[in-house]
């Protein structure tokens, strides 16, 4: 397949070229270039949403609810899962798989599990990439699925335009993230599993939390649901598409793509550095650097002069 | 202050010289690079002891009753604490504080904080350097305190030859340690509040997670504690001395400590060209560089491309 026919395959949005573009985005080779750059015109159409949140909080049974209800609706829609926990990827309880079954063979929706190759670097630019081709491919909406941790929290942030955090009642990890100084980042807060005790305390902690929050002209509503029973994603939908009316106002869209370009670029081109001195140092090098200071011939301030020493010249 | 002044008094063990040195490290200057160097071979004596776990689990309280306990037997100790939320940087509740306030008058006892500057990278040098120069102004015992999330856990396994994992029962936190993968962290792990119900099931939860990481010579034994009444503290010292008396044997020092130089200085070099880019690239570059993606005359990676450019073709 050339990078010609995978780059008319994906504008025509077929699955195969779909998938096929984004592996070889993800190998980083000179097709793999010149695929995106190709594709990249063709995008911005696709409502892009971030979901994130504490492993268990049920975001995969909430991704394939939203998945349902868009597809009644008549939309397409795209999912990349960079959660590895998620079933999206692996470790998929056999109920959730038999919920997302149907999703696997319906032409309207297509499934990305990005696998985290031990670096959360090269998966921030993968995922770059990916949404990139699914947004040119036509997709109606793409739902990016991160577990919730800090860093991927705010690369998911940069990628789409609405965030929305699911938490859960009676979970250490939601009181966390909530301490954690996390509620900046969401658009719109879902309480999943709203049936179990303690959805009101949880609520009243996000309320309290909130207030803490710059206000701004929009304020983060909080939704109910229990994904699996199906209840509450529908209007957990209508707010999302509530916030993506408010980004269509006073060109608050074109700032918030600006903005997450610039921090998606940023990332991606420290990444590539991160990278880059991987690779001038060799192990063997590393070994004898770290044996002059095991010998205190050296300190460690000139150990690491000596690995990054002619990045740091050039750009200084 | 001179620099040489800084040194001769760090030497001496002066704690008013020790903090100007750290501070000096921080700031990065030459004078700070001198001194580094110039205490860098009196390193090595210390016994470096790291303390990781979730917040609420009782780090401090550990740290001040260990500080206790070493006092008692005529040692000097050194606690460098990176987590923010620690009693020993901010947020102390008012019980901490007293509790730790005989230790902060007491000159056998250096007690530093590390600011987290919005940037881990600068932090896990600036750490580094805070162990060096405390190692070499002869205190027996350092101990690093940080909160546990992945990287940080990863950096002090790098700087001190033993950590302990703390956990708490009841605790979700404590639970998603456990499930993270950080088993193969700890040398110790210590149940802190073990009074509390659900301390059997947490020992359960560990051993069987234990049963999965790859097993060496060294297992790491679980002590039950309630710090904050000395409870079980001195079971743990006894086994931190007892890990590193294992250490001793068959050069495992060295090469545990060979293996945390490597890591320690491919993180510095990491973060210095991190720091380089964002020096390198001002925001009005960056702001152009987006425009340009943002009207589609050209796509992110060639946009990361102009960004890195210099950088990687000087280290390709």
């Amino acid at each position: 397949m050339t990078a010609q026919e995978i780059i008319d395959g994906v504008r025509a949005g077929t699955c195969r070229h779909i998938g096929r573009a984004i592996s070889l985005a993800e190998s980083g080779s000179a097709d793999g270039r010149q695929v995106l750059a190709a594709l990249h015109p063709a995008t911005g159409r696709a409502l892009r949403v971030g979901l994130t949140g504490p492993p268990g909080v049920g975001k995969s049974s909430l991704v394939s609810a939203l998945v349902g209800l868009l597809r009644a609706a008549g939309q397409t829609v795209a999912v990349v899962s960079v959660d590895p926990s998620s079933p999206f990827t692996r470790g998929a309880v056999l109920g959730d798989r038999i919920r997302l079954a149907e999703h696997f063979v319906d032409p309207g929706v297509f499934i990305r599990s990005m696998a985290t190759r031990g670096h959360l670097g090269g998966l921030s630019e993968a995922t770059a990439d990916a949404v990139l081709i699914l947004d040119s491919a036509g997709f109606d909406v793409i739902l990016v699925e991160t577990v919730g941790a800090g860093q991927n929290e705010i690369e998911i942030q940069a990628l789409t335009e609405t965030v929305v955090l699911a938490l859960m009642p009676g979970s250490g990890d939601s009181i966390q993230a909530i301490k954690a100084g996390l509620m900046e980042i969401p658009d719109v807060i879902v309480v999943n599993k709203a049936d179990r005790p303690g959805a009101d305390l949880l609520r009243a902690e996000i309320e309290s939390a909130l207030t803490l929050v710059p206000g701004g002209p929009w304020k983060p509503p909080i939704v109910e649901t229990v994904a699996i029973e199906g209840r509450g994603t529908r209007e957990l939908w209508e707010t999302v598409t509530a916030h993506r009316a408010f980004l269509d106002t006073d060109g608050r869209l074109e700032a918030r793509r600006r903005d997450g370009l610039a921090r998606q670029l940023r990332q991606v081109a420290l990444d590539r550095v991160a990278r880059a001195i991987e690779a001038k140092v060799p192990p063997e090098a590393l070994a004898q650097i770290v044996e002059r200071v095991m010998a205190r011939e050296i300190d460690p301030a000139t150990a690491a002069d000596q690995l990054t020493g002619p990045l740091r010249r050039e750009s200084s």
